[in-house]
């Protein structure tokens, strides 16, 4: 019955359930769809795509870091707030351009710190903050920042077009231990070398020109399984998930790997044929990557190992977010 | 002695005085400059600049509601984001493009009415809201909102670039009524069909194009002179401005009327054989313009009127966000 368990608490990992208002604030803007022109992507992906004109996009997201994190350590939220920005660029195969942020403060001291963390950011990972807004007498603390990218428009790695069939790649680096704040962060990057850091990031800009993938998503707050999910949902499709091919560090708990923020860990889909080729390049930047299971038409989340199998996800009836609905 | 008062209750101003922790922010980030690579313009204005390669430029700016405003009236929060937003990218002459947002709260119905309120404001202005991120659970409620737009190089209105002898000219949308929820606030859209905002909004992208100005600056919290103090901090200058000659509504106190958020307003400079045509041009787009004063080399900014003369503002001392120190 392990299988039973481990699926029913990452369907209630906070993770996981966080997302799920989502659709109903997407809703109010549906009756405004006329507006929206020059997006070719919007609300469900990593980042927003919008054409100006050329063969280039321009990526556009907004991220901000749990609340909690923000009190806790505040250098750790500046420069996770850079990290998990250029992760949605990354993730869509884009170039990084620049960043932008909101801080609210009362306390000079932790906006200080935040904004330390932010040049560490900025320092690690070669994207300038060229702007933003502060205010300096709210009764919290907190921060948002928004990025922007750029990519081919036919390089892009969109999260919403995988197709039943495709081969499920995961990719992690594994160099990269557990962090102080939460046992579910995993950092990979505030202890190595900007150039390695760069090169690791990057590697997904490769990815996307080489057009290796049919689809792509950062792993993010809710976990492997629940990025697989939220990748689903949009893409209208299933999955099933082999729990044994899922690379894992040795000292960390395999439930709690699993709903760990990677930093750097990306879920991919790609047809069979080019799936050899995706994992060699993934792993030629420093990448571990594995096939872990295939997108199915059923569109349940389904995993299995040696003890069973069971749906974790029935996304024709629940949704993570619900925009698949 | 009136304007001495005058002077005193700008500069102690609440809208203004909140500007001044940005210069120790933005100095954090010095160790990273030779990060900014693709940057030309950053902090201390409207928008940064970023370079794309092509004749075009990105324009990227966040903005956030004042914190005391979002609990007061969630519908207005999310109307406001979008008006501040494309203010930030129409005040630099450039076309926006898309806004991303992040969205605090812990109850659900707030939510719902800022969403609405952005809703509003995506149908006034036609620019789409594309994505964000949502923490469904802090103890408080906060919105920050960031844009992008589009704009020919050398088309772009930038801030730090106002000369010696320039004149300044104060353009005004009249047509409004101070808002519900601050005096200092003063809605000239909400009530007006989209059409009519966005010709009022887009005469900027003109101005830009037909290279009239030779700096501007959309017109913010800091008020007139808050504002005008801020565009010649970053421009190195000072300014002399006549009270008299400010375009003003009949049935709002001077005072009051100087520290207001005009909603769309601009402070522009410009060459002398200009300013006849800059003025044209925005009152044939329906907005009240008139010469106001002069860019000086001494880095003061003066008021005066029939009861005398007086300093607002010594730049070369105190600078109002200390950028340009």
């Amino acid at each position: 019955m392990y299988i039973e368990e481990l699926a029913e608490s990452i369907r209630t990992f906070e993770g996981v359930t966080r997302k799920k208002p989502i659709s109903d604030i997407i809703r109010i803007f549906e009756t405004v769809r006329p507006e929206y022109g020059d997006a070719i992507v919007d609300f469900g992906d990593d980042a927003a795509v919008i054409d100006i004109g050329t063969d280039d996009v321009i990526l556009f997201a907004a991220d901000a870091i749990w609340g909690k994190i923000v009190n806790k350590s505040p250098w750790w939220t500046g420069y996770t707030s850079v990290v998990v920005n250029v992760n949605d660029i990354s993730a869509m195969g884009g170039k990084p351009l620049a960043m932008v942020n909101v801080m609210s403060s009362s306390d000079h001291n932790s906006t200080g710190e935040v904004m330390k963390g932010i040049r560490d950011g900025i320092k690690k990972f070669g994207v300038p903050m060229v702007g933003g807004h502060m205010h300096p007498d709210t009764p919290y603390n907190s921060l948002a920042v928004a990025i922007i990218g750029i990519a081919k428009k036919d390089s892009v790695i969109r999260s919403d077009t995988a197709r039943p069939d495709d081969v499920i790649i995961a990719a992690y680096d594994m160099e990269g231990r557990v962090g102080q704040n939460s046992p579910y962060s995993w950092d990979t990057t505030s202890f190595k070398e900007p150039a390695v850091v760069r090169e690791r990031f990057m590697v997904m800009q490769e990815i996307g020109q080489k057009g290796l993938v049919t689809a792509g998503k950062d792993i993010s707050n809710p976990g492997t399984i629940g990025t697989l999910g939220m990748l689903c949902e949009v893409s209208r499709t299933g999955a099933s998930v082999d729990l044994r091919k899922i690379p894992r560090p040795d000292n960390v708990d395999f439930e709690q790997w699993l709903k760990i923020y990677p930093a750097t860990g990306y879920i991919l889909t790609a047809k069979k044929e080019k799936s050899a080729e995706c994992i060699e390049v993934l792993e030629k930047a420093g990448l571990k990557a594995a096939i872990i299971g295939k997108i199915e038409e059923v569109r349940k989340l389904d995993i299995y190992d040696d003890s069973g199998r069971t749906t974790v996800f029935d996304l024709s009836k629940d949704g993570i977010t619900g925009i698949g609905i």
